[in-house]
């Protein structure tokens, strides 16, 4: 059955006819409703990982064929294709299964496309409480509670959170509702304007230093935010890295030693209390929509996804 | 009164003659009997820190003037002199207090000296089971000791330690007693051979990649330590730094946040555990010494501990 799809291939990323995916053992096929655009889209296209097929890895979408028990459910879907079998995935680190597929992002089609096919053990159904709109930035906001899984954050832990992008406003928000006081630091008032209107302060980069926290997350992606991230973390306070850096920055490493400061990698995260927070409206996502392009103008969503000052970017299908 | 000790100065590190430190109200003079050279009193001497003043911050003495209960007895010392009153020392993180003085390298004079002025608070007594030669290693030793304070260090956790310079070797021996199965790479043949005689897997450094560990030490102080740290580091898995490096390496963070790993930087330790490991030989110390010189040659000790596989230069007075 030929679908579209966003495709990346040597000559780029071009919305395409091709076929549909093949329905395989332990696999659903979804219908894509609403796809999201990343950065990490942004940057494959760029040529990160070497990537080759449909890009995306955000989505909702409802269950076409597979087992019974999940036709026609609404769904969204974790990342990380594991084998389920080998010692990093019986250690319950699957999400870095070491032979994994990584949707729209290595070794398995992604979801800018009408069908994307995903494993059983990935999927989980969406609450009716949760709209689309919102049930399709799951995976980003359970990217933001991979933190707390990695991090403790008590009542009142004093936390900094640099880069108001997409990943930083949900940061910042996830951080807030686990109980910490946030400082969110960015460089678009509107956007921060967000954040203040749920209770959090927040300040422009550039207007002084922040205030040194116990908690830092770096959310801007740049080498700049990386230093400043370090020059604001208290001894033996924890630095989050939440954004992978296209450029490899000269780093001083010394004050990481003399501060004994911990920098914590953090990527993909759980998925229930993503949903949960989205059921309850806890986090608040529907502000952070830029743009709906339909599915056949794709390649027009990654331009504006690209743009200064844009958000999340959805593609309708 | 005149004393002997090895200044720091615009024209380098010089055996001069000076007046010994007044007893303040709090502090004891020490007359050292032994004290040692650290990479980082070279790096002082090339200009880190901006330090000027008495190097030297590894010793044992004797106390000859302070309080009744202090006097005549053998003693090491810390080397944080914290003001024990705000916010960091309160919350028992004493060794970052902000405005903390540093044993020859911050703000206060060092050990390579006849005498040297230690706060109260900063003294350890040495048991008469631990040796001077023994008990000069106390502060390195603690270094290595603040680990296992950081990172929790089960028996069996497989551990890498990078480089066989005096932190690795003594760090390989704390990680191994901690019940760790520690495979400790290095250049030196002959200083993997102390390890390998305490029943640590060794291996030399370029001997095809190291197996990956879920704890991984660098102790190299290089960049490329640093890059063959992060490679060998598994998923989860936590990196210690634990030496500074002198250059600003050119870092790609992007496998950090990938693998999730944890950078935790470790400086120093706690006094109690390393006299402990001392007064029952768990870690042996003695062949990490690789020359003793007298204070009137300190600046010699300096060129002995620049040699490329030099060990533990001691300077005796």
């Amino acid at each position: 059955m030929p679908m579209l799809a966003l495709r990346l291939d040597e000559q780029g990323a071009r919305v395409a006819e091709m076929d549909a995916p093949e329905l395989l053992p332990g696999t659903a096929l979804v219908r894509v409703t609403l796809a999201g655009v990343c950065n990490t889209d942004l940057e494959l296209v760029k040529g990160y990982m070497g990537f080759r097929g449909v890009l995306g890895h955000e989505f909702v979408g409802c269950v076409e064929s597979g087992p019974r028990e999940w036709m026609a459910r609404r769904v969204v879907g974790e990342i990380n294709f594991a084998c389920g079998r080998c010692a990093t995935c019986e250690a319950g680190l699957a999400r870095h299964c070491p032979t994994r597929q990584v949707m729209g992002i290595q070794g398995a089609d992604g979801a800018i496309a009408e069908r994307v096919r995903v494993p059983l053990a990935n999927l989980h159904a969406v609450p009716d409480a949760v709209s689309d709109a919102r049930a399709v930035f799951t995976e980003p906001l359970a990217a933001a509670f991979e933190i707390l899984e990695q991090v403790p954050v008590a009542r009142g832990t004093r936390c900094l959170v640099l880069g108001d992008g997409k990943l930083g406003l949900l940061v910042a928000q996830v951080l807030a509702v686990a109980g910490a006081r946030v400082h969110a630091v960015g460089r678009h008032p509107e956007k921060l304007a967000l954040l203040a209107r749920r209770g959090i302060e927040t300040s422009l980069a550039g207007d002084g230093a922040p205030e040194s926290c116990e908690l830092v997350v770096e959310a801007t992606g740049s080498a700049d935010g990386f230093r400043t991230a370090v020059a604001a973390t208290l001894p033996r306070g924890t630095l989050v890295l939440k954004s992978t850096l296209a450029e490899s920055p000269q780093v001083d490493l010394a004050p990481l030693v003399i501060h004994e400061i911990r920098v914590v990698g953090s990527r993909c995260g759980p998925f229930a209390p993503a949903l949960r927070a989205l059921a309850n409206a806890a986090v608040d996502v529907l502000p952070l929509i830029s743009a709906r392009v339909p599915l056949a103008r794709a390649e027009e969503a990654l331009t504006l996804a690209a743009a200064p000052g844009a958000l999340k970017v959805l593609i309708e299908s």
